[in-house]
């Protein structure tokens, strides 16, 4: 999608030196736009963990990116098949809930040991990442079409009345290449001349949802709002909300969805309000080999700074302000889990589903 | 409760001069603790307004003292009655959805009309403000003594480990006189030598959890973390709250709850995963001529800016900071309205009530 008129995507090969991955520091926007150039394994794991690229589409293409400069690290050592294996875990190690990043790097595997060829491996390596690279837009752009039939349809029924979409944290362009997960149809919908406004969870407690969805759909052109986490149930109950789509960092087979920490409260908001709740996942995201999402997913734990202090600017400056006494103590979880029960579709590529064991199957027969 | 050890109250007649009250500041707090003093009634209205004072209760006990100061300024007018009249129509027009606010303006209009003698007006209006003040602390203190037998029981059931109470926003000493409302059950259980352990949701626009709620709880050595408000759901999937208490704004004689925003989604969560849910209240939060709360409390909407910028310290300074781009719009409702079906129980000065007009009823039969 565009940022300031001109088309970007969130993370591509240097076009000046191929051993070279950029990505948009996402740490500073909206204030700042900034490139970062990753040259080193090492320097995908920093920005893995410390977030300079985050959502889990994106974290996959990062982590196969990575794992090509892995290849290209490995030429130079002597036991090349260890060092990669060694690569793989510290990379899968960056991040616990999204599982794309798992689904990746056995992908990159797949291919990387395919050949004991150093050079081999480098180009089978960029080529695979490249594709992964161009899956995810493709993948974004289905999910895209399927959502947009919702919308199209909820439209309908409003009688060309704005359709009111809520969605949390930032399940857009900036969480994977482009187009997004859960904007893509609302990216689709505003292309089509659809009426559409969207209700934008800050997100707390890093505010993607201020800092990046709101920056998305300004760039965009989307009628939004931003709202504190605390104000999608007053909406719903008000008929202020016509659907939500959000994003998955991880679906199990029978379609509990993880997905930033709040995602649950919504859900259950949406539910007592008969607000229908769509979930817009690409098939990496499915874990094919979990059940019961609330006591099996890995729930990630974040520093407790996250939530002591709040990032934002300043005078022109990037700032960190503490917002409780210094001595308080802070519990930063990620993630939480919405039980399939209060799903009413997931989107993926293939078409939308029921959030079950059967739905899924209906898209998706070869994984079970 | 206690600042630095020592007790203190959240509103006090000035101790050297009769005619000024003082608040602490809590727009600074917890970086600062600075006491304002109001002399006049448009002082009185700036600070409920900007909320150097918030808290249903305490506006309540405020705007007494207000229109005792209205006394004061209506010995010089011609037509005191209708100079009294307008002060307690400015003053009930500052916060639109607690309805201590009403409730305390039409107590003083009540004895301040007996007399038509300036001087007297000022001596009764004086002795009912400090005796509503005083009727606060007691009424806060008995809503704890109610509260705490439902803490004692949970300890009991766990066997002496620590009880994990979730409350959102500030419904503490700071929101009252003294005890708060659902902090006082907290207090009195930590003094009572029972282990508990509080959740505090941050509550976002203003943070009163992370301002106010921790720093009172830290003041008072009750063990405690603070979270982001999108927490509470998955620590109740896991077990990890035994109870919830919050406060309340106005509850109608159904049992409806008006809290700050963000309650509805935590009463939700509690009634998915079992948790009991408590609303502790004194009863001039009761609205005994309302019924369906959702469809008729005002609630509240306030600057955008609020939610767009957070206020934090910074080097040593309250600095405010931008987390979205500049343009984007934001909405910012102060309250949302919990069902009366989602309330185990109302904790009033009286006991523990069902969240009914035949629970009320019990504890109120004279208000019916």
């Amino acid at each position: 999608m565009n940022i300031n008129g001109k088309h970007h995507h969130a993370i591509w090969l240097n076009i000046q030196n191929p051993f070279v991955v950029d990505v948009i520091d996402q740490r500073v926007l909206p204030h700042k736009i900034e490139i970062v150039s990753i040259k080193t394994t090492d320097e995908v794991v920093y920005a893995i963990k410390e977030m300079v690229v985050r959502g889990a589409p994106l974290i996959g293409v990062t982590a196969a990116y990575g794992m090509y400069l892995g290849c290209v690290e490995a030429k130079d050592k002597l036991d090349a098949k260890t060092y990669l294996n060694e690569v793989a875990q510290k990379l899968n190690a960056t991040r616990p809930t999204a599982v794309n990043l798992a689904w990746a790097i056995s992908e990159m595997l797949m291919v990387i040991n395919k050949t004991d060829d150093a050079e081999e491996k480098i180009k089978i390596a960029l080529k695979r990442a490249e594709e992964i690279k161009q899956e995810d837009i493709d993948i974004c752009y289905h999910i895209g079409q399927h959502g947009l039939k919702l919308i199209q349809e909820i439209a309908k029924n409003k009688k060309g009345k704005t359709v009111n979409i809520l969605t949390h944290c930032n399940a857009g362009w900036l969480a994977t290449v482009d187009w997004g997960t859960a904007t893509s149809a609302i990216y689709q919908a505003n292309q089509a001349g659809i009426k559409v406004h969207v209700w934008v969870d800050e997100t707390r407690p890093r505010n993607q949802g201020a800092n990046l969805t709101a920056f998305e759909l300004n760039q965009q052109g989307v009628p939004h709002t931003l709202i504190n986490d605390n104000t999608g149930g007053h909406l719903m109950q008000h008929g202020m909300v016509d659907l939500v789509i959000v994003g998955s960092d991880r679906t199990t087979r029978n379609g509990d969805v993880a997905n930033k920490i709040g995602t649950y409260l919504k859900a259950l908001a949406a539910y007592d309000n008969n607000v229908p709740f769509y979930v817009a996942l690409p098939s990496s995201t499915l874990d094919f080999t979990m059940v019961d999402g609330i006591k099996n997913i890995p729930i990630e734990t974040r520093d407790e700074n996250e939530v002591k202090y709040i990032q934002g600017l300043e005078n022109g400056e990037i700032k960190s302000v503490l917002i409780c006494p210094e001595t308080t103590p802070a519990m930063n979880y990620g993630f939480d889990v919405t039980p399939a029960r209060l799903v009413t579709g997931l989107i993926t590529e293939r078409g939308v589903c029921d959030a079950s064991e059967e739905g899924i199957r209906k898209w998706f027969p070869e994984k079970f």
